[in-house]
């Protein structure tokens, strides 16, 4: 175990795809292996990168990490997918994004499949983020299909979020969830040089002076054309401006986390066999579902 | 309390008002009064309405409770709205919604404010909604605001979920969050003489025929104008006939909303100043958060 986190805090890419498995599979080993490597963390930058499916974002993370393998900084990408329900297994996988950085050992990338798990962010992407940083990686990029609650899970887990928009599609203000606008540390506007691209800045801007929960924060819009890799450089220096200037609190991020762990941890106890049992007798108005919870907490005292 | 529940059962309005503000507050009583009454539940008719602010959903409910009381039949009104940042208590209130069933005993409402709840429906709804439904409610309206959260959990409580949209605000497809298409069990277009309504309806119909989580559900869509009492009787028609046709699995229900229960009593074990000083020791790298839930766990079975 010792070796094995000797060898990741080296940055030995094999020792880093042997945790990744680990910790996507859950293996007994992942969670000492983290607790070795956690004390090495909290260097990297973790950019977060969402928003709604078609919108560019595998694009443009592969320009930035483009980008930044042009200063040579050393990067891994942590590409959440939905599940295919058919096959259990991401729907985008790595082989499609690895294609540009085949042979480049400074771009470390893993898709995660989500699995169903309730909120969306695959289990375990703070954990492969942790590894990942312990290992050496300057800069990590996540990036989720923004449906549903990934959005705001990832503000979780990012140093710096970037919510990507699209003329056309996102051209509603409507369109924009609520709950975006409280994680966006940035807006990008990508396929900027298509019609509406104006509008939508206007727009954005028009929300963003309007927003009761921006707390006076200044949201930078970017624009961008990631297939052309027009704006990438600029995209990059405002994430890293925004990282400098917010200086998130550890403290409070950890405390959401932890209480996400807490809660994962516990409901683990359970088996699921056990809670069908119990919903079964609920739905027949055999048992209360009180007396069910009080009956399961009291098993944990035993 | 044995009496308290008796009175509840026979359908005393001042003793569920008692029992209405013992769930809200969590006081000691609420979960022995709920046990008590949790066998005589299972009997009402619980319809969930949701959708954008400002497409009309208070309007509605308070055209289904008119209509049903034509019919004679007891109702209850839950509206869960946002907390007010300043007071804390709900932002639309009672008064407003009370005034058109004044001196009704047959129409309980209550407002319940969300508290910054993750999730976002109201700590509490599935208790209130339970204790409306052992005092003999036949039919329940749960109405939130669906920005966020609200709309997925209100699929956890209901038997029918409506999901409400106007045209305009909701005119463009984009608006419609992946989300809300899982949970929808009928859609109402409101304000439906509003310009904008027919391509609406058109939208949703085309969304709906390509969408891959329908499952084969036929998915009702209606047209209202609830402020002039339009389309009323059809839409209340259509959630019964969804009610009838759709039998939803209690046992499956229950299983989610168990592992919410768990969820919340577990989590309440942790003084949040625990939490809050072992988040601040993370943060700083001086244990690791997979000690920290460790241990919290082992001290649990002490």
């Amino acid at each position: 175990m010792e070796d094995w986190a000797q060898r990741i805090l080296s940055g030995d890419v094999r020792a880093m795809a042997r945790a990744a498995t680990a910790i996507e599979n859950r293996t007994p080993q992942a969670v000492p292996l983290l607790k070795e490597l956690f004390p090495h963390t909290g260097r990297a930058l973790i950019l977060g990168i969402t928003g709604p499916p078609g919108a560019g974002k595998s694009t443009l993370a592969d320009q930035l990490a483009r980008s930044l393998r042009g200063e040579n900084i050393s990067i891994a990408i942590i590409a959440v997918d939905p599940s295919s329900p058919f096959s259990g297994g991401a729907i985008l996988g790595d082989r499609i994004r690895m294609q540009g950085h085949h042979g480049d050992a400074g771009v470390f990338i893993r898709s995660m499949a989500t699995r169903g798990h309730m909120g969306g962010l695959a289990r375990g992407t703070l954990e492969m983020a942790l590894m990942l940083d312990a290992a050496g990686r300057e800069v990590i990029l996540i990036e989720t299909v923004g449906v549903g609650q990934d959005e705001v899970e990832i503000a979780r887990l990012a140093d710096v979020t970037a919510v990507v928009l699209v003329p056309g599609m996102g051209d509603d203000i409507q369109a924009i969830k609520a709950g975006i606008m409280e994680i966006a540390d940035l807006f990008v506007i990508n396929k900027a040089d298509q019609p509406g691209a104006a509008r939508l800045e206007q727009e954005l801007h028009a929300m963003l002076s309007i927003a009761p929960n921006s707390h006076g924060r200044q949201i930078p819009i970017l624009k961008t054309v990631a297939s052309e890799g027009q704006g990438i450089a600029e995209a990059l220096a405002a994430m890293r401006a925004v990282k400098a200037r917010v200086r998130r609190d550890g403290a409070q991020l950890w405390q959401l986390r932890l209480r996400e762990l807490l809660r994962e941890r516990l409901l683990d106890l359970f088996p699921p066999g056990d809670l069908e049992a119990a919903a079964r007798e609920v739905a027949e108005r055999r048992v209360d579902p009180y007396t069910v919870v009080e009956q399961w907490i009291a098993r944990l005292a035993q």
